[in-house]
């Protein structure tokens, strides 16, 4: 069983980021530039925003964080965003979603510029993603796409059934395995909550995407031998063994699963540094882009 | 067996519309307006641009027919396009495809306005499909819905194969019938060129889209008991028995599947005419958005 460690490959992407950052700065050419827009004080939210800032730190990028009150009107979001928009120096930026309840997020989607939209969200950027052009990918799905490359696990013809079927990683998980590309050109199947015959089916897999938010859903009892494992879930769990009171579960039962894999992404530590990272990666192909 | 005849249910999609365009004209109401481009002489795509061309006379539609001769420049067309875009006495326009080799066919399927593109071409309308939001749909995967309804078949929970990952048809359809919608909710599995187990995977289904463009490529053996089988191939055949020499096939071996399928869509008279009355459905849909 081999580990797929999300963490040392994120570490090794952010190194080669901080590379070509340092390349641009001797040519004297523009740094990448990442805005992040918060609304409200969200506990998640505002760690992931942080983490990101701090990702821009590391590769070297400019970051700016946008810090608007819980109460913030659409216009005046809407309005934020026609400003970053328009400011050439910033060469992508993000909403951190979820969006308080009276801020309508597909209209806040929509709005943000497709050439700047990093995280791959706008439905100009998924309508390429699904034709299969020049793109955003979406930093989730791109870093899956990553590690299995990086692992060299193959993919082509194989089985791949993908657990749910969400627009930020279940559907483009599920596109993009079965388009030409590396980490691509699987069998895929995407099963959901509808799905009814889901041991069988997983049973079959050669490659499990599991994504669908139940914390140790997947069971070894649902896996054949030498199957590859993307646990895309992370959710905390009471534990009062722990000080925090709470550990973190993916949607793998990873003590039954792990030693009939023949690779496996570990919670935390998988797939979760890699999203970040790839929104290292997008930002710098936005100013790469602009540039040429 | 029962068949699924599109022929029919095109044709009573059709009364439908012309019912509606008689209540448009009855409230004074603008009447839908299809524009079609057709660059050169290619002898299908003339076939269906008049056929296109006839159904918006037998709904009552108005429709606009461009020719413009082989050699058109890129820059023309694009022009066209733009005129297009701006009358605001046309609802919906479609660009015929294949185009000439010179023409670069990306670049005038994103010149289209995506509130005109009424074949959902444009990314913008792929993207707002694949995130389940208010969009054109693609004319043929729309007719194999449409179809699918119309016959009550059930899709929830089902085992649906699609066989081909076209941009305009297996793809879409793949997201579509795993979506939350009516025929949606399925399990479904896209198979292609490079999946290796394809029978194994075909006998597990309980609707098959064959939509490969392989003639009679899915034969009896490949299918179990009570499939439903939707064949979105047509290719000439040669046939010397025949007059003129051939005869169409579809992608499924009609002789020996029929006979096990619970459904089964006849190839001419299943899909093909359902496509021309979807895109009649696209362009009232784009004329009564634009009166609200």
């Amino acid at each position: 069983m081999i580990l797929l460690d999300g963490k040392k490959t994120a570490a090794d992407l952010k190194q080669e980021i901080a590379l070509s950052v340092q390349k641009l700065k001797k040519q004297g050419k523009k740094i990448p530039h990442l805005a992040a827009v918060l609304v409200g004080e969200n506990g998640a939210s505002m760690t992931y925003v942080n983490a990101k800032v701090k990702a821009c730190e590391l590769v070297g990028f400019k970051s700016t964080l946008i810090k608007l009150p819980e109460d913030t009107t659409e216009e005046k979001l809407l309005q934020e965003i026609e400003t970053l928009n328009n400011n050439k120096n910033v060469d992508g930026f993000i909403v951190q979603l979820p969006l308080p309840k009276h801020i309508n997020e597909q209209k806040i989607v929509m709005a943000v510029n497709p050439d700047k939209d990093v995280d791959g969200f706008h439905p100009v950027n998924v309508g390429k993603m699904t034709l299969d052009l020049p793109c955003f990918l979406p930093a989730t799905p791109f870093g899956i796409l990553e590690l299995l490359e990086r692992y060299n696990v193959e993919t082509s013809g194989k089985n791949v059934v993908i657990i749910g079927r969400s627009h930020i990683v279940g559907r483009p998980m599920s596109i993009l395995m079965s388009q030409k590309r590396t980490a691509g050109n699987a069998t895929v199947t995407v099963a959901h909550s509808r799905t009814k015959n889901l041991k069988e089916i997983t049973l079959q897999a050669d490659i499990i995407v599991a994504a669908l938010g139940k914390p140790e859903f997947l069971t070894g009892a649902m896996v054949k031998n030498g199957v590859t494992i993307i646990d895309v879930g992370i959710t905390r769990v009471e534990d009062t063994t722990k000080k925090r009171g709470y550990r973190l579960a993916g949607d793998v039962h990873f003590e039954s699963v792990a030693p009939k894999s023949a690779f496996i992404t570990p919670v935390p530590g998988g797939v979760g540094p890699m999203t970040i990272a790839m929104l290292m990666k997008n930002t710098l192909l936005a100013c790469e882009r602009k540039e040429n």
